[in-house]
């Protein structure tokens, strides 16, 4: 038998999807499409980055021990003995009395050990006056300093991100090796859920659930695939949930809200490998299911669109991160302060929507919308959650909260 | 003569772009792969959501006048004359001393007005005694409660997120106009700059900013075209910048760093159209340009990647997000204490990389990470930017600052 309803408490499901939620496999892809993948390899850097020393701004190389004391009255005059160009190379090293023009990201002359600002400097004919002293190693950016060859750029089970990105170009990584996307399995349950193209008739309601749990899995860096809509029969779900653990990496079924609807879920469940949770300290979002169909780890979820994305958003962002590598998606989070009173259950973490009022200067508030749990106007109308801790008896009125924003 | 270095503020700079980069075309695409992108349309409910009054949780309907003053001592009995399977109709009113048993979400039959949670009932046979009162509207959602027929549910210009596709798939929209993804033409210039897949020589360097350019546009929800390494001269330039205009909805040139390759940016962007702002009071990234070629809002970026990537974290999200019709990407930004005194001159906004120590129950504290602005690895190592405002001499230890995160 399933376990029904010992409900744990929100931490202990996080860590028990954390637990099943494994990376799935690897594969090696251009750069170009790396963005937001998680790494799947340590990258070390191939030579010195940069490979010399380098300006960071147009002006003279010199030795910096010639420019003590220099001022607008009393110049250190230098002698330019050239000009770097870009991209090329420079061997002639220069000597005591010299100088040389570098560009902005050009190779410093062996010799030189700083530049002077072209606005510290006056040309005379060949003649450099320079007008500031400079201290040694200024304006410039050393041969590997950003990385040295063999040094570690990026640990495995780095999301990454724009400057990780640029950061494996610099060292030369034209492929990298990062988990695949995970496929997640969408199962919709339901004899009143019709498809969205569908008129409702009678008390038919559409398919939302299978959209949010799409949309929700993908912006998580997961692909998904759709197992359409089973009714609330034990024999249908368990064909479709096998299919479905064969095929993906993770599934979701978006439960029927009925307490039959429910039951065949867990019983389908038990059925195709183990219920670890049946219950979860969490409201909207008790009914919450978590198991293994096989080797595959699988959410139940409540049936009201709203609570079933208040549970991907509090625990589908654990198996989604779990099965990318990656951890879970971070969240954009702001502080406010609270302008009513809230109850709250003790014993329970209650996520309440709330809209902000975001005044210029002033703090921030948040109002909360007590909808029902099953609206999704005050979900679309929301800008996030507040999350009331399971020890509280509610929060007062005046109380700084954070905002976990859409 | 383009303008040159007659320096804007952020803020001005950020009135320019927005005001030349307007949505793109619209396009029809299936719901399943609207998620992130943006509406281009005014949605309305096609019927009422739900289409009949529901309850929300398992029990009986009742006519609530009936069980005024209900308890367990003096429980409410009722005759319970059926029950409301889910996704069926229920034709059948209810009358006084009459109850009917409806699941979660089931239709409530007419003459009832509200729902008994089963908990609170005991069942005898066919008599339900009820053991506590209701008050009418209780437990239920009434039809259209969600969404009016006719209602608006979403706005033209809304970014979609998965509770908006949800609401979509309540309205019955299988398909949506959303602006088309714009495409992004990404130009490298630069001498020294070679491509990633080759080993540098003398004084060259990996082609970094076209990654960056690339990742962000992406993450912004654009496409992205490469038109690879242009060499530092006027005409090279200035042929590849006109076939990026006609095939793009917007372009960027990673400038060379050197002050030459800045000039030739400028020049090629006055000819193919105008140069509106050179050089911005931001640090780093003064020397970028905005400007036109033809219709096409151009950015040029600075040639150092870290000075580049700020200038798109503080920039570009506003070309990326105009042209997407979405505005500019939310950003993800964490409240921190500033640990040591930051320097800065008044006059320009000073972008400061930090790293964050997050220490639970504490406030997070930020620290500078004083790199060279063209350094990568204090990039890849930061945890992101705060920003110093051009009316400030710097900061205090000690100050509360907004952390825009990475």
């Amino acid at each position: 038998m399933p376990k029904f309803l010992q409900v744990v408490s929100v931490q202990e499901a996080v860590q028990t999807i954390t637990s099943i939620a494994r990376p799935v496999s690897t594969e090696t892809i251009p750069l170009e499409e790396a963005g937001g993948r998680v790494l799947a390899e340590d990258v070390t850097a191939d030579l010195d980055i940069p490979g010399f020393t380098r300006s960071v701004m147009d002006g003279y190389a010199v030795i910096a021990a010639e420019t003590s004391g220099a001022g607008e009255a009393l110049p250190t005059i230098l002698r330019c003995t050239g000009r770097v160009l870009m991209g090329e190379g420079t061997t002639a090293p220069i000597r005591r009395g010299e100088c040389v023009y570098v560009p902005t990201g050009g190779m410093i002359p062996p010799g030189a050990d700083a530049m002077v600002m072209i606005e510290y400097t006056e040309e005379l004919g060949d003649q450099v006056l320079v007008q500031k002293p400079v201290a040694p190693g200024e304006n410039l950016i050393l041969q590997g300093e950003d990385f040295k060859a063999g040094e570690q750029v990026l640990p495995g089970g780095t999301r990454l991100s724009p400057q990780d990105v640029g950061a494996l170009a610099a060292v030369g990584r034209t492929r990298v090796e990062v988990y695949r996307r995970p496929l997640i399995g969408i199962i919709s349950t339901g004899n009143e859920v019709v498809p969205v193209g569908t008129t409702p008739s009678g008390s038919q309601v559409r398919d939302v659930n299978s959209y949010l749990c799409r949309t929700v899995a993908e912006s998580c860096g997961c692909r998904t695939r759709s197992y359409g809509i089973v009714r609330d029969e034990e024999e249908a779900l368990a064909e479709v949930l096998n299919r479905a653990a064969v095929e993906t990496d993770g599934v979701l079924i978006s439960g029927g809200s009925s307490k039959d609807a429910r039951d065949h879920g867990a019983t389908v469940i038990a059925r195709a490998g183990s219920v670890l949770v049946h219950g979860v300290a969490l409201a909207p979002g008790k009914p919450t299911i978590i198991g293994k169909a096989g080797a595959v780890p699988v959410i139940g979820l409540p049936g009201h669109p709203a609570s079933a994305y208040v549970v991907l958003m509090v625990l589908g962002i654990h198996l989604f991160g779990g099965l990318t590598g990656g951890g879970p998606r971070p969240s954009r989070v702001e502080t406010a302060v609270l302008n009513v009173n809230i109850p709250s259950t003790r014993g329970r973490e209650d996520y309440i929507r709330v809209s902000l009022d975001r005044d210029d200067g002033k703090k921030t508030v948040a109002t909360p919308l007590f909808g029902k749990s099953g609206l999704l106007n005050t979900l679309v109308r929301s800008d996030g959650l507040i999350r009331i801790p399971a020890g509280a008896e509610g929060m007062e009125a005046g109380t700084p909260v954070e905002v976990l924003l859409w």
